[in-house]
């Protein structure tokens, strides 16, 4: 009996993702439960916060994730397989870096008169489309026997840096909680010693980690995720440079 | 063995509902605990978000809620059954909700001499009255073996809506994380094509869901507890219309 | 198979912890994870808040607490055991108020080499050492596997009350969610009908509870660590007295 994990934007005090958690235990009663979060902020942030968790977890584990600004209008509910790990949620972009991770991943659009029956309301798919779901893949249960299989999953772009000669401009893709800066430069592009500029003003040095530069001194190192990212040892990156997602990250060879 | 879901006011920064679990986990080790929140913001509040999820889990779930400003005094302590769902907290309204869903629950007062020997603090009986009783009744022990049976647990008198000739005169109960206005307005009164004002003011139209609107437009709609609910799709609805709890609400059938 | 509680700063919004919790699952899938808070403020705030729970939770559970300002300096990493219960974080003296309570608790420095394969970032030891560790020891390993025995491990200062004569000085060591304040003067020195005063200025009667004294009314009591702390009755002492963390708290017998 298989893990789900849960995000979703629904806050706690609530009680909306509680209620999605009963549901499951109905449907699911051996399914493990994990909490990620229920403070995700948009849809393109949580597509970005699912790369730093979803690899991590044991094959069969369903990945549910509910940021459904859109609820109630047509927009699909899809279930994605890739590599041996489940994803469960509205098809409106969510898993768009999944997608670019896991390229071979399928897609399926859930057939509600395939989930056990139950009246839907208009505005809680979490409770009643995609718990039930991921209660019923977390038991043995095939996207197959859930949905049709779909070719054009929401996706939206994704920003990738461009390369010219030895220079490569990328961009802050996500800024976490202690005030990191996260770009879309990839470990794998840097070569020899690279210089690292913000937005060709702010060199800043390439290091191991935070210790390597005096307090309130700014580095680059290359982060959790595999990524080039910039902050400031004991301090805040996004309040010293005044950054902000989308801003250029220069890096030359 | 069963589930124990926990909700509190504790927030998780000081450890207090960590407390609890270890409480739980030494005196049941093999009940699994579901975290609903800890940012429970009072006691009436805490009565209604109970609503949200208490009757979707599986039979035998217990419900320990400790939202308890008055820990000290001479609050009871209480258990309550219904349905095959059983509920774990202080005597103080907290309840009052699932007393009027469930009018046929039966309620304890917790003696703590009935509980597992233990040094009652004066104002921390989460962790030492009310996880002990929730880890027995997870066990299999019955409220019987843990309380005497009152009739007259505390219950605040619910704001019910007056209905007169075509005239529904409602409130607002609550209002979610997301601006989202719950009314006490039930789906069963609503018929034909009603028209909802928020104080005689604002016409708002009933439609299904967030996208029958356009973005930044008020809509009313049959909410997920079945209850009529004022929004703004892609925006907040309690800030769009200065709203609060306790204003009026009134559909004209 | 053990419990793992897990508490760290990271926040729950950007994934981190769920990381860690996936790395756990797929080392140890029978460990049972036991969500503490992702909250917590600095290094000396998350010693205090280890205090609360570590000892509620029964033998075997490894307490897993990751804040890591200096992650990627020298700073080790450590395992502690004490009577039966297991410590897993970055040796910066996040432990020290646990090596107060546990005087004879030992302790290891964790040598990377001994964990299951894996590159090590320079920034998330949380996921990539402290995560690994911990599922190792709930899955039955014993410390000595997992690292060298140290007799230094940090340990900053724990500032104890002065008593001289029948005057004891003590001060805030803590300030919870409720804004009650915690000092550090322990319960056994207090006797008698003891006057508590804040800063030579303000007496405070000590009572039972909360509702001893009237609504927005201070009070002294014993709280549920056993030490003396201060409170408003329904109300915040933190601002009633413009109370910090360091100030004086004075009880003469």
């Amino acid at each position: 009996m298989g893990i789900i994990t849960i995000a979703t934007d629904f806050g706690t005090a609530d009680g909306y993702t509680a209620a999605m958690k009963g549901v499951i235990k109905s449907i699911a009663p051996d399914a493990e439960l994990i909490d990620v979060t229920d403070d995700l902020s948009g849809v393109l942030k949580a597509s970005i916060v699912l790369l730093r968790y979803y690899s991590h977890f044991p094959p069969g584990t369903v990945h549910l994730v509910v940021v459904d600004p859109t609820v109630g209008s047509g927009r699909r509910a899809v279930i994605g397989a890739g590599e041996s790990l489940l994803f469960v949620g509205p098809d409106n972009g969510l898993f768009s870096h999944i997608m670019e991770d896991r390229p071979h991943s399928k897609w399926w659009s859930i057939e509600t008169e395939k989930l056990p029956p139950r009246k839907i309301s208009s505005t809680f798919h979490g409770r009643d489309i995609f718990a039930p779901a991921a209660a019923l893949l977390a038991s043995g249960r095939s996207p197959e026997e859930l949905g049709e299989p779909i070719d054009d999953p929401c996706r939206f772009e994704i920003p990738r840096p461009k390369i010219e000669g030895n220079v490569i401009t990328g961009q802050i893709i996500d800024i976490d909680k202690f005030g990191n800066l996260i770009t879309n430069i990839n470990q794998d592009m840097l070569t020899g010693k690279p210089s690292i500029l913000l937005e060709e003003k702010e060199k800043i040095p390439l290091v191991d980690s935070f210790s390597n530069v005096p307090k309130d001194a700014p580095l680059a190192y290359i982060g959790s995720l595999g990524f080039l990212e910039i902050a400031v040892n004991l301090g805040r990156a996004d309040s010293h440079f005044n950054a902000e997602r989308g801003r250029k990250v220069i890096v030359k060879l």
